[in-house]
């Protein structure tokens, strides 16, 4: 009886576990700063401007805890026209951002391909839809 | 000593599933639809527009398995710009999608509202990204 009672504990606690894991999936969004980046790219340039800004990309949302997103893409029908969707946690995690040597590097190394830069500041309609996303991928 | 070893199994059966729930946060992304609608609204509609599409929104991620993302934002400089990150697993997914009641809805009651509109096709740079945003988000 004793030993039932020992794997009953156990048990809750590894299932709790598990209810954690996925609950960590919803966040807050009151304070993010959210941003669509249209950049132009000189046509000679593409290929290397493409190499540097998926690997300035990747870095910054797998070691900067407040990058949410930096999600690049380009038109299907023109691919020099690039868009990025950026979402910081807050204003503080954007300056981070500003100060990485990945971002400096995608910065120096990318001033001359870039044709046009428009950096447009967004609000979400619906603040609760994010977190709903991140959910329903995380189930 | 038999304990231990049943205390044992059930700790690591319960550690793997907690394993798997984070797992399927990574999806495969080879047939994804991206698009950014590019929508222009009329000033005086704005706010029935915008109550419109954030429940459309809200139903689509909720309700269809096929909608990853429908994301509404709009330009904090000038909100009647609309700017939409739409994303469906695929083709199939995206015309299901078009005969919800919810869209049906969206489309019939802001067709007066909407003073320009267009769909850009896009795609991805880098297809990991995304997957490691969310799995980022679900750890």
């Amino acid at each position: 009886m004793r030993n039932l009672y020992l794997i009953l504990l156990i048990t809750m606690i590894c299932l709790s576990c598990g209810q954690k894991q996925q609950n960590q999936s919803s966040f807050t969004s009151d304070n993010m700063m959210i941003r669509i980046a249209e950049i132009e790219i000189e046509p000679n340039y593409l290929d290397d401007y493409i190499a540097i800004l998926k690997e300035e990309a990747e870095a910054s949302v797998r070691l900067e805890p407040g990058v949410i997103s930096i999600y690049p893409m380009f038109h299907k029908e023109n691919s020099n026209q690039v868009r990025i969707l950026e979402i910081y946690a807050d204003e503080e995690a954007y300056k981070t951002h500003l100060q990485t040597p990945h971002f400096k590097h995608y910065k120096t190394e990318t001033e001359n391909m870039v044709k046009s830069l428009r950096l447009i500041d967004m609000s979400a309609v619906d603040e609760q839809t994010m977190p709903q996303i991140f959910k329903k991928l995380g189930k």
